[in-house]
């Protein structure tokens, strides 16, 4: 057989293996170790955030994000249905509830029109997802979380780099979180980070990613924590590819439009959008099956792997999860259920050439028609 | 100033280099690769267990043997007071409560005499800690689970290679834990593994540190998860320590023996036992200084550090903890009170020789006296 083409894979083709070296050496490999603190201190350099604190993973980032703005049982979180299921589930980590809310027809993420008749007495907070690489429309978002007294963390799991009107995801809601898992625009292994410009939540979840462990007190623990620290060894890949990170986002820009031009033209198809005030990363190349049923796209994705190619199909929407379907009516989301069972993301990594763009785009429409 | 010993380092000193190169030499560096399910089966292999679960860390895999045998809200757990606080923690985080026992005077471990009566309605379970290397009295502890129809989880964190009557701990038990942070007798960094022989936990808790993700859905998740996911570079390097076991545990028992040949004749300590039942791996070589205060202990800690020598504290009794205070009268742990205060870890580096331990129990009975 052919090359097979992967949804993703982590380019590891800066310093990350004499920096991962240089942990061994040292023995430097738990969390414990100087490329921690480098790591944070350049993730916030590039997001324009006073803060960045790097934990374990972006869904225990969402929950260290979480318990930073206090939330806890019986409080709300609005967040969009269609999402990965980390954006949820952290909610009910803390024991509060998701609140879902349908999505935007063109970029997928959370309608803010949508938000409002959502918000009750136990509503906290909102997460803002940024999509496949597109921003959420944040502006209505921040106003209504004012106007309510809300927080807002934005979810930019799947958006390092992308733009809201000049400014970089992640420094625009109260916090926010990033993955940095293999499949990522930049990658640890594992890994995640908070952003914020919040000294005092900072220290916060500072405090719970290390077992509530008083700093000053070895062992006495003011707070019942968490173990969700990054290694060092994690952080040194993290800083190799932060000094490459325009180099990995103008990839997956040149990947999607190579996409753009072979596909643009297929009646059969939806393209992804990139709104006038957006900079759009383009994480995983995303498109709609026009007038498919799920069915049918199972099966497109399922004779595209004889081809050689891995796909995903976009995610089932939260509301109508086993742990959540009893929430809230399936009807209340129609934008939602229809893209989900359309979507497809296509090959994505950012060493695709031009060439083999053009194989997985022919095979795509073989199997389209 | 001379070289500053510190309570422990890992020792890196077989293919952990060779097989991590491999990891980013083949771009295997996420939670996907072939080092994770090797490392599983060969420690599944040395502890005599039909499985292992490799995880994030220590933490998180004892909040996934809880899950795994179904405790929520409502249920109590008990566990020894005087543990590390991930052990309490561990049964917040599913809800339930931690119903603490005092400590046995000599193995320091939690006595079983005192189980039976903390035992009500709700109970579920029993956590039993393998404390510095030594292994709790596992025979009482399983028969009274075995009357109240309970579980038992053993907390071999600090306890790798350890040995009740003959058999390995994490073997005992209905599950089992350990922790494989920077300090441990073998480590991959950060790094934790659940080893049982219950095929059906097993699945429960694989499901859980995997997102709740079902195995043949793709984003369908029938249950609420976790990413707790150990990455390749984390189980790479743990194959490479799994490789040296035998060397790592023999180091911390030739360390321990120095010590006690130098300090076993000093009237004002109490030397770590191993019960005629027990093979002790001394995790780290820990004392009691008799008739000390805790401000006393403390104090020493500090002088001993100007030496340049690292210590630890016993741990707090978590009876005593902010979160944990309200539960339990504090009469009610006489040894975990008496042993917290008067406890202190020396170095334990699989790498010390017998000379820097002799400058170790020197300066140590300087500082005594
Ligand atoms: C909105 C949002 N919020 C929160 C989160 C939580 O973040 P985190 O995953 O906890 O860090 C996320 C993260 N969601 C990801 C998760 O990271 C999740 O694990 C992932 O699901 P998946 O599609 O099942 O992932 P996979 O099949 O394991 O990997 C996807 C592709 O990447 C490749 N890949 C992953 N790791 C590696 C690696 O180490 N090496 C190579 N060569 N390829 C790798 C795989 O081969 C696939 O082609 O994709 C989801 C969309 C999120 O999207
Ligand atoms: C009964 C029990 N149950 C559950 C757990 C939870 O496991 P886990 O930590 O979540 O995997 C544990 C784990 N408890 C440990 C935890 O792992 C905890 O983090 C640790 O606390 P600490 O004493 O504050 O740890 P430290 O100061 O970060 O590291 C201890 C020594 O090890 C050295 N060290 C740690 N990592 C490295 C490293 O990567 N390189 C080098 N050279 N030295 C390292 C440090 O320099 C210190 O000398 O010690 C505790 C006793 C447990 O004991």
């Amino acid at each position: 057989m052919e090359k097979f083409h992967n949804v993703a894979q982590p380019i590891l083709n800066g310093n990350e293996k004499k920096y991962v070296m240089d942990c061994l050496d040292s023995t430097w490999i738990s969390s414990n170790g100087s490329y921690i603190h480098k790591f944070e201190q350049e993730f916030a350099q590039f997001v324009q955030t006073k803060h960045a604190i790097a934990c374990s993973n972006g869904t225990t980032a969402l929950h260290l994000a979480l318990m930073g703005h206090g939330v806890t049982v019986h409080d709300e979180v609005i967040v969009p249905s269609f999402t990965f299921v980390a954006t949820a589930n952290a909610v009910a980590h803390c024991g509060a509830t998701p609140v879902f809310v349908d999505a935007e027809p063109d970029t997928w993420n959370m309608n803010p029109l949508l938000i409002e008749e959502k918000i009750t007495p136990r509503t906290k907070g909102i997460i803002a997802v940024h999509l496949y690489g597109h921003p959420a429309d944040m502006d209505p978002i921040m106003e209504i979380a004012d106007k309510y007294g809300l927080f807002v963390i934005e979810d930019a799991a799947e958006a390092t780099g992308a733009e809201y009107k000049g400014k970089k995801v992640g420094s625009i809601g109260h916090s926010a979180i990033f993955s940095l898992f293999g499949n990522k625009i930049i990658t640890t292994g594992e890994g995640g980070i908070v952003t914020t410009n919040d000294g005092e939540f900072t220290q916060r979840i500072r405090l719970l990613k290390g077992q509530g462990m008083d700093p000053d007190r070895r062992y006495w623990h003011p707070v019942i924590g968490y173990n969700y620290r990054m290694t060092n060894i994690q952080a040194a890949i993290g800083c190799a590819q932060l000094e490459n990170i325009q180099w990995h986002i103008e990839q997956r820009i040149r990947i999607a439009e190579l996409y753009k031009d072979q596909l643009q033209s297929c009646s059969a198809l939806t393209m992804p959008v990139q709104k006038d005030w957006a900079k759009n990363v383009y994480w995983l190349f995303s498109v709609l099956l026009n007038d498919v049923t799920e069915a049918q796209r199972d099966e497109m994705i399922e004779r595209l792997v004889r081809l050689g190619i891995e796909t995903r199909p976009f995610f089932h929407p939260m509301h109508a999860l086993p742990p959540y379907q009893h929430l809230q009516p399936q009807s209340e989301f129609p934008v939602a259920n229809r893209i989900s069972s359309q979507g497809i993301n296509l090959p994505s990594s950012g060493n695709l050439t031009a060439e083999e763009i053009h194989f997985i785009s022919d095979s795509f429409k073989k199997v389209l028609s």
